[in-house]
């Protein structure tokens, strides 16, 4: 499998983007053409997760129906209308030998996905790795196991109409980890591993794989509010932060507050909160504030502040300036999206220059963290390492480069 | 020590350039100043490697003296002059939202170096690291151990006369590998390892590290000579690939000849590798062409065209065109530097776009992947991995970067 992929890779590598764009054309064709099928096959995924009992939300995550895979198709479509950022150059200079040196982006070769149960996931990095010449080898949570074996076999037809190798695009097919784990040991043909999902995953990768691994989508967020910042704002930031979408990475987990705004701005704030039904779960200091206000809430116990909430709860906690929030947010994981609510330039500075995540905002909320909110056009996974990519990743973050050396015959000295 | 670095690595994420680059200006002067004790330490280590019956060779490699220690004084000296990366702006939009989105480089925070047997690599590594705000964590060969350790003591004196912590550059003080094993598992607080040395050591820590690893240093280098190469010139530059420095991971391998130059070719090469002493490891096709010829010469066998030789030895091989010269190259895991001689712009696109190594060169030597060639005034590792750095790695290459939005009190729609 490994070896059908960097041979497939092989070839992709050099395949011209109006012919990776018309692969992606009856991709996006052949999806509608062969809905009966797949229909058939999320059908199956939807009755097991019906008798195992599954929430309704999750459920909704696996389902698939007409006008959904439609929209899918048209994702397909969106990629063909995106830049292909292969063979550009990074840069280019003529050395004093006069040799030509330039740097030209290539495909990253083989990438092995490992994610969440979504079919529209599966299309989504098929279509992306291809976009970027990509050879892909996928396995998408358990759950979705018929229709994505549905998907990608409508992939691979779709690939040989195109005259592009099938194995361009390949699903491991078997239910249990066994091969996953197999997958993270084939160094010789994979070239980059990005598991997402939960942090059991991110771990088992981290442990077990010998190729090179993102890192992403966790980090508990931050906010501080700053003693200078325009209080009544400031409250529209934060509810949009913790309460537009909770279960996103980039929602707020940790609110710090200036002890000299911390009475003005929480007994504000806790109206909203109390509206959006968010727990709160306070320090000493917010909790005595908060007391008699909140309809809900706790003091904080023992790893409160390293927990990634991924709901409507919020914690709280009053520091003293920007430097103890700068030191709270190190102390506590802070590596994805915080964010300084200020109107003091210095404050401001101070904050950017000192915070360590990959995304830190100035008066704006965590939830911009998002390839399509920076205009990537697509977004393969939020990285939260800082080798290779930070941050969201888009199509340039699925390609490497390749020093080019052109001369005259010529011989170091 | 993971957690001493780490702190260390906050203060120096934000230390001003003037800041970074007097201490440099100290660890240079300090190392002059304390020659005595650092050559005294280097003797004990040339002691121990003479008993062990150590090649003069690789001794030579370990030794210290006055002018030895005066260059590597300079060469941090040198580094004061290169460019600090960190803090510049690779990008930046302003989104229709308003947002104002950049992305800034920033060290990578903790980097630890697992190194061969020479103490200039303990300053430089050092040096380097500290020029990108990075603290590092080193461990160099076993045979340098007391050189090692003298050395970074001077450079921790010097840190701390500088005002900055002495923990920014530390030292795995124990002479077996327990503890490089240990460092390979702090993912909490290490940002990324280099391993400079033998295969043993890039497999050990692709294996058991869960920190990112960059590998390099490895790969066989091929150069083709097609049909339409200027064949004098072309003996220039092979004999330039092969003799100049066989050591070299950038020294050629494997010489690939168009069938229909190959006798041409190869029976004027043959004086040249004869005179050098080169023994030549052919094919069928090849080792017909050269016997009588060759001073050196025997039958290929299994693996010869997968061995990186470091030595006065060619593997020599026939091909039909281009394209099996690429086809070779794939086979026998060329990823570091590969050369196409030509003059037929057509094979030159081919080779170019075809060949999946970090250096790929039209008419010039292999040997040119290197920092200081590159011109980028400093060589932490040659990276023969496609995540984050290909090829030879300089102090861009020691950072990351991270996204900073700035907003007039945003939220997200």
């Amino acid at each position: 499998m490994g070896q059908a992929a960097q041979q497939a890779a092989f070839e992709l590598a050099t395949t011209a983007t109006a012919i990776k764009n018309n692969a992606l054309a009856i991709i996006a064709d052949e999806l509608e053409s062969n809905k009966d099928i797949i229909l058939a096959a999320n059908k199956q995924d939807i009755g097991a997760a019906l008798e195992s009992g599954m929430s309704d939300a999750l459920v909704d995550r696996l389902l698939l129906n007409e006008s959904r895979l439609a929209g899918i198709a048209n994702d397909v479509r969106n990629v063909i209308n995106l830049n292909d950022p292969v063979g550009a150059e990074l840069d280019s200079r003529v050395l004093e030998n006069g040799m030509r040196l330039s740097r030209r982006r290539v495909p990253l070769g083989v990438v092995g996905v490992i994610y969440e149960a979504r079919p529209n996931v599966t299309i989504d990095i098929a279509a992306l790795c291809l976009k970027t010449g990509n050879a892909s080898i996928l396995r998408g949570g358990r759950e979705t196991f018929h229709s994505n074996m549905a998907l990608v076999k409508v992939i691979q037809v779709a690939l040989e109409k195109a005259g592009l190798p099938a194995a361009s695009v390949q699903y491991i097919e078997q239910p249990d980890r066994e091969l996953v784990s197999q997958l993270l040991k084939l160094d010789q043909y994979v070239d980059m591993i990005i598991p997402r999902g939960g942090a059991g995953l991110h771990k088992m990768c981290k442990e077990n794989s010998t190729i090179p691994v993102i890192i992403g989508g966790f980090g508990i967020s931050h906010i501080y509010v700053d003693e200078s910042a325009d209080l009544t704002r400031s409250l529209d930031v934060v509810e949009n932060a913790k309460v537009q979408r909770p279960s996103a990475c980039n929602a707020l987990d940790t609110l710090l507050v200036n002890e000299k705004v911390a009475e003005a701005f929480l007994s504000r704030l806790v109206e909203r909160m109390n509206k959006a039904k968010v727990e709160l779960v306070a320090d000493e200091a917010a909790y005595n504030l908060l007391e008699g206000k909140a309809a809900s809430l706790r003091k904080i116990v023992e790893g409160d502040f390293d927990t990634e909430w991924l709901s409507y709860t919020l914690g709280i906690k009053v520091v003293n300036d920007v430097d103890e929030a700068i030191f709270h947010m190190r102390k506590h994981n802070a590596s994805h999206s915080d964010s300084i609510l200020t109107n003091n330039l210095q404050s401001a500075e101070r904050f950017v220059n000192a915070a360590g995540s990959a995304a830190v905002y100035v008066n704006a909320s965590t939830r911009f963290t998002d390839g399509a909110q920076f205009g990537l056009g697509a977004e393969v996974a939020v990285s939260t390492q800082k080798l290779h990519a930070r941050g969201p990743m888009g199509l340039e973050e699925l390609t490497s480069y390749k020093w080019v050396g052109v001369a005259d015959y010529l011989s170091r000295a």
